[in-house]
This record gives C-alpha cells, structure tokens and sequence, in this order.
C-alpha cells in the first residue's frame, strides 16, 4: 500500500475547517504518556484557555475523548436518568439528534419544534414548561449546522432557574466564531467540537459543567451509563490533585487543541468575532449577487455557517463536484428535507479570510460563466468587495 | 501562553508506545473532509488493512471515534440489552470495567474471577455457562494490561457456539503484538486500542464484528442505548457504497492509523510477533537478574507488557520517579490491588527493540548501584545479550 497523498482543498463546508500549520505542526510532537507530569501541565493549558473561550469559571471545563457528538451524548446521559423529561428544541439536525440520545437514554424527550432555518422562540421554550411537569432540563442548538440558525440563548438561562431545570447547549459551531457566554447566559453543560471555529482537527469534545449541573450529576439515583462519558470518573482525570487514571487521553489531539487554542488566544475573541462577521457579509453579498437567498431570517444568521437556498438556474449536485473537482473547494450540500436545496458554506477559523471568500466567488463565476446561468463576470466579487470597503472598522480584527 | 515543548521521553509503560516518525508525520498532513472521495479511499485502506491484522473477513472491521475504552463500550452496548446475562473473566482491571459496563447498561454480568495475574480457566467458562440460564455473551480479555497476563482463547469460541453465546474480546494491548486470530477463535465483537502495539497515538478503536453479532444487533428488542457508539449507524458510513454522514470522523487520527498500519504490513506479522518475543525473552532475563519476579506463571505472560513484582528493596516509588526524571524513561505501576506492589514495562510496537532493553536496564543498574541495592554492574545486560545471542533465529525478524 502506497503513501496516502492527499489533493489540495480548501475546506470551506460545515466542518472540518482549515488547520493553521502551527496546529498541524503541534501533532506531530513525540508523545508523552497521559500520567506523565509534563502532560499534566498541557491539560491545565488547555482548562485555562477552554475557560477564556467559554466565560467560565466552571472548574469542570475539558476535553472530552471523542468529537462533537461525543460532546453531545455525554451531556445528555451524564444529566438524564431514565423517566426525566427534557425540553429540546428541534429545528434542524442537531436538535433532532438531540432529541433522540434523550430517548435513547430513557429520558422523555419534549420537542419544541420550529421549521428548518427559524430559531426556536423563548416563548415556545417556555410554554412548554410551564405545561410540563417537572422538567430536567433544557436543550437547544447554539448553531444549527444544518440550517445556519442562530439561536438566541441569553434569556433562557432564566427561564431554566425558574422552573428548576439545566441548561444544556450545543455550541459545537459557535464556540469561537461567536460569542459563547456560558456564566452570563446560566449555561449549565455545554459542549463544542474541535473541528469548526477552534480549527483543530477533529476528535475532541471541549466541555464545561456549571457546579449546579455537577451536584444534580452527584445526586443521581442510577450510575451513568455510560462508563466511558461518565463525568465524575473523567472528573477525576482532570482535577488538579487527583490525575487518576480513568482511560488514556488522546495525546496528539490534546497537543493540537492547545495550540489551536493559543491561537485564539493570540487572535482575541473580539477581532475574531468581527473576522467571521466581515468574511460571512462578503461572501453572502456575492451569493446574493449570483441569486442565492438565505435560508434563515435577517437577524438569525450564523456568520461561520451560511445557508442559502441554491436558486432553480443552478445544480446543487453537480456544481458541488465541479467546486471540489476543479478547483479543490468543499462546501457542504443540504441535509434531510434540506437535500439538495441548500448549500452549507462555512467560513470558521482559519477558513474564515477575504482570499477563501474571493476564490469561492470567482470559482462560482467561472462555472456561472461556462454553464450559461452567468453572463457579466465579477459581479459576486464586486458585491463582495463593496461589503469588505464599507466595513472598514471591523477590518482591523482580520 | 508559550509553545509547548515536551520532555524527551522513552514510552515504556503499559501505552502509549513509541510512535514511528512516519505515523507523527502523517497526522501533520492538511486536512480533507470526512465525505471526500479522497478520504473515503483512506478509510478502506484502514479496513483492509485491519482485517488483515485481526485475521478475518469480517465485512464490519473499522476505527472507531474514541481510544480503547469507547471499543469496550462500544463492544457491550451494541450486544447486551436490559436484562442480558453475560459471562465476563475478570482477573484485572480490564475484565473488571468490562463487568461495570455490562451493568451500566442493564446487563447481569456473571462474574468468573481468577486471582489477578492468573488466567480464566477454560473449565470456569464452561461451568457458568452450564449452571447459568441463556447467556447473551462471553467476554474475556486477551492481554491484561493491569497483569500481564495471556489469556488463552481459542477453545473459547466453539464453547460460546454450544451455548448460542456471542464471544466479545478484548485486544486492546494484543493486536498487533501477539496473533490476534479473530475468525479461527471464533471471535464475534473484537476491539483494541491505537496506542499499544499499533503505536499509533491513542484515540482510535480498531473494532471488528461478526455477522453472526450484525444479526443479533439487528434482531435487537430495543435500541443501542449509545448513539455515538452505534454500530448500525457507524456502519452506514463506512460502507462502501452507503458512507452517509454520522458524526465528523477524526481525520488525523485516521491519517495516523493509515501510516501505523502499513508500517505493520511492511514489517509483516510474523516478523513483528518473533520481535516482540525476543525483546521481552531479553527484558525479562534481565530483570530476573535483579531480583524481579513475573507476576503471571510461565507460559501465560505476554511479551509486550512484562508485570513483574518489585523486590522488597527496590522502592517502587522513588526507582519510578528517579527513571523518569533522570533518564526520561517511563515505566508503568501497579493498579488497584497491585499499586505499590508490581511494575508493567511495555515493550509495544516501536518501543520494543533491543536499544530499549539495554538502555532501561542499565538505567536500572545505575540507580542499584548509586541505591546500594546492587554491587556488581552489568548483570541484567549480561543476562539479556545471553537471551538474544540464544535466539538467533527469531532475531531474523527485528
């Protein structure tokens, strides 16, 4: 078997996002063993930084060994006993996902639902606790990945106290591209994945838990079940002081995470924030020069996700090849009733620049050109270079 | 926060191994997405090559998201429903958390306990499964890495057949280091783990399954309990053919395993077992010369995780501490019952090598000497160029 030698792309879809070469660098460091005090230290780097990221103080805030879905199940099933209820808002796939783990753990899943692309309302949310009886909790989608949602989570968290119940939140691809407030908003677990706005590769679950979700976690009445998602034992791991074995932590990932993570940290979150703010205006200006709308109302949008309607004129599917074929460009198509109607073009992390936004949209020209559905080149990237002059405040954080 | 620079380290202990610099190399490869036709053909390459090393044709032979301990997971979930009575070997800490998992997940774990270091009877299996009522499963341990520990199975699998029980190993620390025969044992849910004798950083779980298991998965009363670790769903994405999205599969660390794969295949088993028992026959001639002890009886030992009783004037403790810091070798320590009491030195794919052996011998040495517990120099590698100058023929191999 020969050398894998993998084509050049430019990884514009709903994750994995472009790796800054420090990261990629970062993995290929000797390993240590995972009780090794010397990579004791590089977990509590990463506590640290993953606490900036988050607005934390939650002492239980980690990497957990699996990727973003990993993340999801263990906030589910480390909350969740059979029986308990849990409020969980639908509008796309994640939330759809959520909504099963509830079940598969032996939970009652309350689906709060809302079309594909709308956010759920907190007057929904609270409706449906009010006629609910006792409730464990709240679930919803920070970034519906499905859909380029944005939903809005700072008066929940209230809402939550009020009737006694957690508050978990998705925040697999907001974490980093947005801000994520998890003290200010009463956030009680919540969980992210590496592959999106932290531009690390895949394979983490960055996870922060409020002392109220951990004392509800040390009240429960049967043991997680799951052995290898179980907080308190992955607790043990973590905390300074204790460093007991629990399974061994993925080495070279955790490397990449710290480094992608002093990326950030260099970067700031501010300047980050207005660098997906400025790019996604770009690029949804050209789109929308090229007739694309977007899926989710003004004001709802995710600015590390865009959604948009692909318009009659254009196949999705077979753009999509000429995109990865031709130019070596990834972007993701719809997903579930979504198929084949929508497009799903990231710009997270690293992938978020003016250089990605402008080749995407010229690309998307030249095929507009030769498939006949384009007549007057330059349109996108005018529509998109007029967006980047008017916004030129929030250019200083690029 | 400044870069990270690690310790030079000599992996030694129970894993992670000594990672190859081809395998560090390849996780720095840029990232593709985890649909790309590109990547697809990596995860193929990974399935042929596991079938070859598991030694089966099991169409479901994969990498799972998660180190060893989700395999184990992975392993019980799928199989066992409330209610199913499976009979687990427990003689360490491997066959212990195999037992909680088949409880957190509403199983009756029908315990067959043997003294730590020793191994489970054939004759013990057979008389639970006789005196016990309908068995869902037998699930044993191939190398108990707590102990040290061989665990004979090729006797096993036609037993589980007479009694209609699925048969669930454990080969975590096996593959790849002892042969690992998955269809002639009649093995029907086999895992293991990246970072022992595959030496490739952990995060992965190299899984295979049976079709006799697929059908008792699909003939399941009720779902998988886990949906991240679902191997219906999981399936539907390394099919060929199918490859629908599930979660966001860790491409780095499938670069990783692809590379540390073809390692194994250019080396060829054969060769790879003769080197692992050769380093081990020479580690453990010099420890001996020392005063060291095998925990496990002859014949049952494995060659790549050597757990020997620590001589009452060797402080476990201090020697460890003194090994790491001085000579930046890592070896592992007891567990449990053990702590204090027994040292596991892992000889595990790249770290098993004659360079290895020497150096922590006379590490070991050294600290006798300035220690005042050994007064004459050179003992333990006499007695280890004794054992490799009398096994030339294996020799051939490393």
């Amino acid at each position: 078997m020969q050398e894998f030698l993998p084509p050049r792309r430019l990884l514009l879809g709903p994750g994995p996002s472009l790796v800054h070469p420090r990261v990629l660098r970062a993995m290929a460091t000797p390993l240590l063993g995972h009780l090794d005090p010397a990579f004791l230290t590089v977990m509590t780097d990463i506590q640290t930084l993953l606490r900036e990221i988050f607005h934390t103080n939650n002492r239980f805030t980690i990497a957990l060994s699996g990727t973003g879905s990993a993340g999801m199940e263990a906030a589910i099933v480390n909350v969740v006993e059979p029986g308990d209820a849990v409020v969980v808002g639908v509008n796309g796939v994640f939330g759809t996902r959520l909504a099963t783990v509830v079940e598969r753990c032996g939970g009652k899943a309350i689906r709060v639902e809302a079309p594909w692309g709308r956010i759920i309302e907190t007057a929904a949310i609270e409706a449906a606790l009010s006629r609910s009886g006792p409730v464990k909790a709240v679930a919803l989608v920070h970034a519906e990945t499905s859909t380029g949602a944005r939903q809005p989570l700072d008066a929940v968290g209230a809402l939550c106290r009020t009737h006694n119940a957690l508050f978990i939140v998705d925040a697999v691809t907001s974490l980093a591209g947005i801000p994520v407030e998890v003290d200010a908003w009463g956030i009680d677990v919540c969980y992210s994945g590496t592959q999106k706005c932290l531009s690390c590769p895949p394979g983490l679950a960055p996870v922060t838990v409020s002392e109220r979700a951990l004392e509800t976690i040390t009240r429960r009445r049967t043991p997680c079940q799951s052995w290898y998602l179980d907080f308190s034992l992955i607790a043990a791991y973590w905390e300074e002081g204790s460093r007991a074995y629990h399974h061994t932590a993925p080495i070279s990932m955790v490397y990449a995470l710290r480094e992608a993570l002093r990326l950030v940290e260099e970067e700031g979150l501010p300047a980050r924030f207005a660098r997906h703010r400025l790019n996604s205006a770009a690029l949804v200006a050209g789109l929308a020069a090229l007739g694309f709308t977007l899926l989710p109302p003004a004001g709802r949008q995710l600015p590390m996700l865009t959604c948009v309607t692909v318009p009659s004129h254009i196949d999705d599917a077979v753009v999509r090849a000429q995109l990865l074929q031709a130019y070596g460009i990834e972007i993701g198509g719809g997903l579930g009733p979504l198929k084949g109607k929508v497009w799903r073009i990231g710009l997270m992390g690293e992938s978020s620049t003016e250089a990605n936004v402008l080749t995407l949209l010229n690309a998307l020209e030249e095929i507009g050109i030769r498939s006949g559905w384009l007549s007057t080149p330059g349109v996108a990237l005018q529509a998109a270079a007029r967006a980047y002059s008017h916004t030129p405040l929030e250019k200083d954080g690029v």
